[in-house]
């Protein structure tokens, strides 16, 4: 594997998926796979989960990693071309990218969108800057518009409990006090379209996803009719796509309650957190037995460890 | 040992002591002990001295460690049951403990009184919070009423250098610009009433610490009484327990100088830093030989090394 | 090698530069030198590459890095001798390096000028503390007046480029819309010096640079008659000395240019990064062959290897 920005880049997702699932069993098999190489993760904003699950993942292959936090460093890039750089951005991603590519064997970015210029955000222009000018692999720790890394781990925990083949996958829409990125649905729906299992996805109207992802699949504005016969409930807030970045609805209405997941086949209860307790989810899900999300924030350090060592694998010196 | 977050964590502390004296005299005995195993630093504030011990002890112990600075990250956590969670807190710290327990073997947490909420503060939220959920040995790194990293430090200095089996030990409070913690202090003291050391206690009145922490110690009001005969001075200040987080006193009688130093035993001075010059201390004391500051601060790498070794060995796979 | 704060510390350059073309060949040649030891990087300013760059090198040793944001983290640091600490300063820089000290066996410091203060700035006071009270060694990651681990990967790049023994190497002043410090001017021109080039300087009148620097070193006004068969550019923007921490010109005439290139002998284009596109330089040039700026960057790891490396083969119980 060259880089890791969507799932355009897994060659062989079930191959993948086995890496991960033999790295939850035995985490050092390959812990010097990475030795005398480092990582360096680049935050242009706030991270647990994706820092903290990485680094671990990183260390039990032996790599070195860097931790950089841009954002609040206050150091600004450019992205675009022929920018007469006279502004508040200090350097240009075609120098900053070079550089730290010169630094590190690996790069993990983590960039969110403006949630204000649609284009831009859609356009992954830190993302693609990274990927353009490091000239070394770049991870990404969740872009303006994908979060590959949570949808690995989303997918080998619905293999590790799923119960039938082919399980039914809801993502659902629940409300949220801020208007937050389309990230995470966008990314969890482009992974199961190509995972073997049935998805629908609920929301208010005017919650489309971008085209790119919503293609081909089925929705269903009636939140009830939706989670009949779920094996799996995936929340998630976002923010509108068509009224960019805007929050269409607050409607409590659409928090997942027990009530509600007594429609489903015993269905299991996802969220990539950080989650809003009786906003997003009633406490009576979140801490009952069908709540699985421990287990998958869990994962997400066999997730990120089969992805670096892909990438490993791939050096031109390994 | 599972958890060090009070003195009453430790079942043996003689054996404690000396194995801080151990990591002292050797800090490589056990370099394996911690290796392809993760420390997890969660700083809700800031730290100089304890991150930077405590870092390298993990270091010296073959750990690895990751530090997350939670507060200037702006990442608040929720810490009532049931709350209802549309307000600036993004997360509960039943899931944020509990995944930060899925990625460390040992959590270190810091996090500071907010000096206005006795009863919170007291409560002890956000340690008991991490010790609760976090299904892994949690290391108080100071909280809102503790500081027992510093203190076994500090117990560890006054053993090396007393010059009689029963040293007697003063604790001054002395002046400072700002309304400071009662954690140091009120850990100094459950620290030394276990340990075999004579304690007084001096302070103005109005400055007395909680009752859990000053029951059955000997309170001097007059500081220079106090001062005789002393072997160690341990100067410290903190804002009033009882009209909870202000400062009562801004005496600058109550600082340490060479003239009542020259009241002791050929006292030593010992403070836990950082410390204002001339306000707590005045230079001449501080410059002088009679200041350990500086081993005391060094104690702290030991010391934070016997205790993640007493974790270490306690783990289930250990 | 004891400290590493100006090109006066290193007392055979010749060795240090084999030593540094040597990292660059095989970074791994040393790979236990530093082991179970540390190294503290302490930022009392933002920084990229001399973080990411040094800390690699760390790692090719075998060292491990702590670092500490000091700025970020609000922690501020009295220099002053006698004061009477009743203000925002927390700690005595005769306590905060005396500690850190105690917990690493070498210490980065990067502190940046005020711009403000000349004098106080040229007394070099936070990196002068450091040294005088943290008894381990330091390495200057950027001081007030100087940016010796930059200059030596300068040196470095123009030894690997060079098409002739004694190259013409020209310094010139270029625009910004911010007031920048000397520190990199200063350490160039004081490198250069010792080093077998021709020097020349250019830059608009009034930023002559301060007289310990200046001393000795060709001045030409015209920036196109210094471009004059020249075999480096190295351009950099900086305020002015003598009507202190000011921006005197903003004068686009400055910028760098392909047409300004083509007076030179071939010449490489270098910048210490982060450059302003299109105020400092145009795309044009930096976009070209002859622009070494990557190059250069990617030198500061063997340059602040060579540096460590250095140090640590002179420590006491090396």
């Amino acid at each position: 594997m060259r880089h890791f920005v969507s799932v355009r880049d897994v060659s062989d997702l079930s191959a993948l998926l086995q890496s991960a699932h033999a790295c939850k069993r035995d985490p050092l098999a390959h812990k010097t796979l990475g030795q005398h190489k480092t990582l360096g993760l680049i935050f242009f904003n706030a991270s647990m989960r994706t820092r903290l699950s990485t680094q671990r993942a990183a260390q039990n292959l032996g790599m070195s990693v860097i931790v950089m936090n841009v954002g609040s460093e206050g150091w600004q890039l450019e992205f675009q071309d022929g920018a007469i750089m006279n502004g508040d951005k200090a350097e240009h991603v075609k120098e900053a990218a070079a550089v730290m590519g010169q630094y590190c064997e690996i790069l993990g970015v983590r960039s969110f969108p403006t949630l204000k210029d649609r284009e831009a955000d859609y356009a992954e222009r830190v993302m693609e800057g990274f990927v353009n000018y490091a000239g070394v692999p770049i991870v990404s720790l969740e872009s303006a518009t994908r979060h590959p890394l949570q949808s690995l781990a989303d997918l080998m925990t619905i293999e590790e409990l799923k119960t039938r083949p082919r399980p039914k996958v809801v993502l659902t829409w629940a409300p949220h006090v801020r208007a937050l990125p389309q990230a995470v649905p966008n990314s969890f729906v482009e992974w199961m379209k190509v995972a073997d299992v049935e998805l629908v996805v609920t929301h208010p109207e005017g919650y489309e996803l971008a085209p790119e992802f919503s293609e081909g699949v089925q929705v269903e504005y009636e939140q009830n009719r939706a989670f009949e016969g779920a094996d799996f409930i995936y929340a998630k807030n976002w923010s509108s796509y068509q009224d960019y970045g805007t929050i269409l609805s607050t409607d409590p209405e659409w928090m997942v309650t027990q009530e509600k997941m007594a429609l489903t086949n015993e269905g299991k209860f996802m969220h990539c957190l950080p989650v809003r307790r009786n906003i997003v989810v009633e406490d009576a899900v979140l801490d009952s037995p069908a709540s699985i999300v421990i287990r998958e924030a869990a994962n997400r350090v066999p997730a990120a460890q089969a992805v670096l060592q892909a990438i490993l694998s791939s050096l031109p010196d390994a």
